[in-house]
């Protein structure tokens, strides 16, 4: 895959080692994650919310549900977002405390959403966000109606100008005077994972979890 | 604890029965994390950056790692941010797509921020950080020198402004027409947890895990 194209809000000004221009990594840390959060400027004051995304299979666009923000906002074409994902890997433990960071992946992308209008595209837009959260979900489950898609704001946000960064690995002092300390120095590693399905309390019992459903609670 | 003063930066003006004013749920989602989401505008856009994060003993400040943000940014006393610590708890599966959502747990919080630049300000807010983020470990690594202090950047924000949503349970479809479809449906629910600790590459094999890192792994 091709390198992500440097903006001035994208360029890499600190910790550069943990930055990241490779489109495939980007596309990886959005795929892995099903939250982001959408920092936007609500009466001249950053605001940041958690909101759910999905993107599409060539991964040139990132759908967020936006019904989290004003439609007025939304509305405006100059409205601009930053959208972050990060997923946490570990805490590095150093031998000094200044020394001390967290393994994580992080995506950070800029642009002015699109709010899609037009019913084929929004429904195109939530199935995007659906499949993306749950594969398979989308042909089990009821579609929406036509009230339920007017009800629902989408968002389309180009995966043009991003920022990746990543850390990973061990603690770094390991060469370091500090290391003739004798202290233990390492990773906590941070796993996020599904657990087992829970049926709605007022299931009957004779309906089974559907086999897209068990593949997702093992799969992620 | 308190209620949490409600302004129009944290008036839950959607999605209401998710809003929570009690200051104990604010402290518990605090607590239960290490890294938050910062936003703040940069150059006129909003900018959402992952830092880690500490609170004091009475929750009455939050402490942020500021050195994802230019010293200039926030030497400005009117630059105003929003800090946002999100836990995902599962993903709920309704009869139609329309009522799927996520279980989680969320905390907003506005205020400018202030620089910390008296050395044992500093020193006390990085011990909050890293207290926050593996209790013990500030006692037992080496702690900041002089001038590892003054090349850290240290925020604190009074938890004053703050809103806090939560969302538990299963799907509410269960007594609409859509629960006689014979879907599956109730919630898959997402767990984040420490794993085993792993000693960095060039540790000598003789130096044992030390007990506060043990219970941590075990703990959270």
């Amino acid at each position: 895959m091709s390198e992500l194209a440097v903006t001035a809000r994208t360029r890499h000004s600190r910790l550069r080692d943990q930055g990241s221009v490779e489109r495939a990594d980007l596309v990886a840390i959005l795929r892995a994650g099903f939250v982001c959060h959408l920092g936007v400027i609500i009466d001249g004051y950053p605001t940041v919310l958690p909101t759910v995304y999905g993107i599409d299979a060539d991964a040139t666009t990132l759908y967020l549900h936006g019904s989290v923000v004003s439609r007025s906002l939304l509305e405006n074409p100059e409205t601009t977002v930053c959208v972050t994902v990060t997923h946490i890997d570990g805490l590095v433990l150093a031998r000094s405390v200044f020394e001390h960071g967290v393994n994580y992946r992080s995506a950070m992308v800029f642009g002015s959403p699109r709010l899609l209008t037009e019913p084929s595209e929004k429904l195109e837009g939530l199935r995007r966000l659906s499949e993306h959260a749950a594969p398979g979900q989308w042909a089990y489950a009821r579609q929406p109606s036509k009230k339920e898609l007017a009800k629902t704001s989408i968002l389309a946000l180009d995966l043009a100008e991003a920022s990746v960064k990543i850390r990973s690995g061990g603690p770094d002092d390991g060469d370091s005077p500090d290391a003739e300390r004798g202290l233990w120095a390492g990773v906590i590693p941070m796993r996020t994972a599904w657990g087992s399905p829970e049926a709605a309390a007022d299931l009957p019992p004779e309906i089974a979890v559907p086999p897209h459903i068990t593949a997702l609670s093992r799969g992620r």
